[in-house]
């Protein structure tokens, strides 16, 4: 089944089941009036939200509307954990190389993940407000899944039984941020601006085979202003998949459910493919040509990212939003 | 006021108004389910929860009851936003001494910031359970606050109308995780599992005069296994005040309602009066005697964290935890 917020009443929006095909929304407020309620109690909700799925393919729900994903927040518009990998490791490799320094072995067995601002997640048709072009503005398209509750000392194999939904996310970035802040040693903070989602989550059973092993296995389509900027398939070159995240996170603490995981950038080794974020880009340019070429975003420039299944209809529907001066 | 959410029958527990003397407590479903929903609509919601403290003094309240710490859950049990500064750069120059590394002198002006797990709050007396004492477990005695929606780009002097309640925390760490994590270049994470809350979060107006400029004007006491162990002043050698720090957080981002914000480690110059964290005290003796001599804590071990006013009463009521076996 597919979920979607729809602006309401309250911060946390109003739970939707949204039509395979995405032109149909059903509210579910006799259910579970929020998507984070329907994560708390998922075993319990999630059959009584399949059921209404069902019926609004048949044609049978009442009260269906059609679907506008101008209206959606993000599936959640506020979370309690988002925590974002960088599973792609060809991708950190790339950077290193650019600027001549070497990747540590580890980083091909040890996961890489920073904790992201969660409060303040950005709708896919929002706009994205920010304070300042010479912060180097960025994208980074990626997959996320959502998990129930996973308790401390999780495996890899326990893992995947908790993946219950998937989102398409771009984690907006502030390059020229970055290098100060992972300077002083404590990560990203100021370098990573609010985050935006899909229109709609998925259960994994949507992606039919494409999901699998923890992946998905299907490109990333990204434009900016209307060009074409990358293709990187997700589930290629993806050195930990999601369950082994999920593996990764719960060491040392539980993670609740409603945990947002993303994948990091999607980066192929097949550079044909193209990039998923102006970064990976501007690294090939140094290397090819001595220099970066691409810039970063200005303000009133686009960014569209959307997953296509193999009949080529868009499985999350598409982030499409314009960076504005906040 | 004095706020608290007692172990209810959802995961964000039911919120309570606490008596000046933490004896006793009443329920205030009529106003607020729960402290994160008081924060969504604050200056609303907070005259009427004032109302409520007003009659609890006065021995009006219907229904009060004693109020009980062990029934106690975080005040806000899960928050969507959890930032932990490390405010007293004191302690950063004296850990970065002792192995013999060099601050740069940006610490002093750029606050230094993480983002730690918000989805799995410790309530002030419920165990810690943890997987591993190989991990080097740790306290760090802070205070926190939670400011209510701050938008991006807020300055120093506006922030201080944002911190609505204050709190003590203790952000329990895994030092033996710590260098292999900032290695990595992304931030802690497995190195920081649950945070524990005081069982009470109360308006500044409560600190009197001991809340000025941003700052707490008390010892924190800190006792390990019924022993004495530190009591440095939290307005002491604090290089970045709160309404800073809340400046820091929002350069490119806002902070939405239920924005927990943490001191750091509380560390004076004025050694005499100890320490807020194991590893301050084992870098003091590695400084001072060639090598650190106090072990981190084992299973079984308890920590105490309390702050009282000029009268000896305390104010938050303690965080007194065990650490445990996950």
């Amino acid at each position: 089944m597919k979920l979607a917020t729809l602006k309401g009443a309250g911060r946390d929006g109003q739970l939707v089941v949204v039509s395979r095909d995405l032109s149909k929304a059903v509210a579910v407020p006799q259910v579970a009036a929020t998507l984070q309620a329907a994560l708390d109690d998922w075993s319990r909700i999630a059959p009584k939200l399949a059921e209404v799925a069902a019926a609004l393919e048949q044609g049978s729900a009442k009260d269906a509307f059609a679907f506008d994903p101008v209206q959606a927040m993000a599936p959640l518009p506020r979370a309690y954990h988002w925590v974002d990998g960088s599973a792609y490791v060809n991708h950190v490799e790339l950077v290193r190389k650019a600027r001549g320094a070497q990747m540590p072995e580890s980083f091909w067995t040890d996961p890489l993940v920073y904790q992201g601002g969660s409060d303040d997640f950005l709708g896919a048709r929002q706009d994205v407000p920010l304070p300042s072009e010479e912060h180097g503005i960025d994208l980074e398209g990626e997959v996320a899944i959502i998990t129930d509750d996973v308790p401390m000392g999780t495996t890899r194999a326990a893992a995947l039984g908790h993946i219950k939904l998937i989102m398409l996310v771009n984690d907006w970035s502030l390059r020229n941020l970055i290098p100060g802040e992972l300077a002083k040693g404590f990560g990203f903070y100021q370098s990573k601006p609010a985050t935006a989602f899909s229109p709609v989550a998925v259960t994994p059973d949507e992606l039919g085979a494409a999901w699998s092993e923890g992946k998905v296995h299907l490109p990333l389509v990204v434009h900016i202003n209307g060009q074409p900027f990358g293709k990187p398939n997700a589930g290629v070159d993806m050195t930990f998949d999601f369950a082994r995240l999920v593996e990764h996170i719960t060491l040392t603490r539980n993670a609740r459910a409603g945990t947002v995981l993303g994948s990091g950038t999607i980066s192929n080794y097949d550079r044909s493919l193209g990039s998923a974020c102006i970064a990976e880009r501007r690294t090939l340019e140094q290397i090819e040509q001595g220099k970066p070429v691409t810039p970063f975003l200005k303000f009133g420039d686009s960014v569209r990212i959307e997953m296509f299944d193999d009949a080529g209809r868009s499985i999350f529907g598409a982030i499409d939003q314009k960076v504005v001066r906040a």
